[in-house]
């Protein structure tokens, strides 16, 4: 893993975070705990629990609650992947295989269920039930979000879906509806891990608030540089194939983009009918990349990275809010 | 349903807890509101609720609190049943069709991870870090135990699996194993509904240990009626087709004893290799609900909840404790 400067501060408070993630309950099944080490050791980024972390020195919250709640978002982080990659049919994710390419539905559900409590209990843990609603609110806006998607015809296709590719497409084609799929799939999350440390130390109004918009701003930034990355990026670094989003049909904020300014490009259209072959999609990827809509894409980011440094305006200067601030940069200078 | 008269000093909390399970938060998926209605409305036996309700009252815990909590309960079951229906394969639920007949997995894995979230949110609404740790172990220990079973080759047959029958049934020819697995499956839940009056109203350690107690051992008793009914009860009344388990390869109390008697015998050991014929599955159950097995499993149900009742005795007389006496009663006398 690339060493991230801002992390620096809270060195040893990940470490606790990881040894937490890593503790086996003495009951627990075998097979969690090597799903468990896989996933959550599998080189993730760990942008969730530096945001707990960052933002509970922050607020001067209790430390020891933070890490367990550090471990919570991290646990839930991983218990959704666990189960989008079984609907989505993912092979790969992080450069290994995903738990349901090797495992059955099955045990892959069981698994990804386990892990939602395991999340919540750490997460209880804290003693602090204003804690336990936000996180519990975050997990309904991420199911949600994903079943809309799933009812909108915007993905599945690997497991089953109802609605035809045509009317998907139509529906999908609104800035709108992208920027609410993904304040529920990635932003919600982001936001409730930067607003724990002012849930912790039960901080003033204003600083609670500033805190979630910042974390708001930042999760939209940060998966719009996701989908941007599925597109330029390469297999290996990325970790899975690249394209990985067309292929399933699902549109992303480039090939929003994209089709706004050449709605008949050929490549792309066929690639938007289901099951395109790798060729197809292989064409399509690389108009998209090679478009101006990648770079128009990276700027929406960046609005929202200012947006979100914006926010914490309110803090006076201190290294955990320079950190929160250099973070928030990375974001849309990341590569992986 | 049927008249439960120990559950006429809750009526009107019921009522309460009912009209929470059918609330639709504003930005809910509809899908998800006609799943909630069907599966929570579909004639449950309210069971936990109720058992969540009594021992408020019977604790003098605050109920306004305790609504939340019972319909907490109610939705964690209802959860913990549709990933279960999809990982058994399972058609039928209730006299109606499981919503993993209708829908697609992925729906369906995120219908109930929806409802998971909503079951723990609703509990976070009782403002008790306590109960947030008894219900997010809970959800551990369930989990945990169905991946057990599912890794001991103990189920999903008709999703998958690696073990072979044989050796599965001599793993599950243990009552040890038998007791584990429905002590998770059902045993567990029921104890934090039982428990759930005491942590709410704060009560000593004896009155929390008793209830729980209680809980458990209704809980296993429970099941254990639920395993002879697969094999007496008719498919009508019962609302899905009898010998289900067996048609799985899950061996419950009434196999267990019937096979200790006649290890041997024909047509149960064809049922259990693996996808017997409907004809071979239905001599099979004939055979087994002939047999005193039936009578032994239904004496070792009995004994559990005399423990059940025993355990109470640590509270005054009161018509709360008496309902509660009922419903243990009531437990093996039921035939649905």
């Amino acid at each position: 893993m690339k060493h991230l400067p801002f992390l620096d501060l809270i060195y040893e408070d990940i470490e606790r975070v990881e040894a937490l993630l890593r503790e086996r309950p003495p009951d627990q099944h075998e097979a969690i705990g090597v799903a468990v080490d896989q996933l959550v050791g599998g080189g993730g980024k760990r942008i969730r629990p530096a945001l707990v972390l960052l933002s509970s020195h922050l607020c001067k919250a209790d430390i020891d609650k933070a890490i367990f709640a550090a471990a919570a978002a991290e646990m839930l982080h991983t218990a959704t992947l666990i189960h989008d990659d079984l609907i989505d049919g993912a092979l790969m994710r992080r450069g290994i295989q995903t738990l349901s390419a090797r495992w059955s539905h099955g045990a892959t559900v069981l698994t990804g269920d386990y892990i939602f409590a395991r999340s919540a209990y750490l997460a209880s843990r804290c003693g602090d039930i204003r804690l336990m609603q936000c996180l519990t609110e975050t997990l309904m806006v991420i199911c949600n979000g994903e079943i809309l998607q799933m009812f909108n015809g915007q993905r599945g296709r690997n497991f089953e879906t109802s609605v035809s590719s045509v009317e998907s497409l139509s529906r999908a084609a609104s800035r709108q509806e992208y920027e609410q799929r993904i304040y529920a799939k990635t932003a919600s999350l982001i936001a409730m891990s930067a607003q724990t440390g002012a849930i912790l130390a039960d901080a003033e109004r204003e600083k609670t608030d500033a805190l979630r918009a910042y974390g708001e701003r930042l999760g939209m930034a940060f998966q719009i540089v996701d989908d941007v990355l599925d597109f330029v990026a390469d297999d290996e670094v990325l970790g899975k194939p690249v394209g990985g989003d067309l292929r399933q049909g699902l549109v992303t904020l480039p090939l929003l983009l994209f089709l706004e300014a050449e709605p008949d490009h050929p490549a792309v259209r066929r690639a938007l009918e289901e099951n395109p072959s790798d060729e197809v999609a292989r064409e399509a990827v690389r108009a998209v990349a090679g478009s101006s809509s990648i770079e128009q894409a990276l700027e929406v980011a960046r609005q929202h990275v200012d947006q979100a440094k914006a926010a914490l305006s309110v803090f006076s200067d201190s290294s955990y809010l320079t950190a929160l601030l250099d973070m928030a940069d990375f974001i849309v200078r990341r590569y992986f």
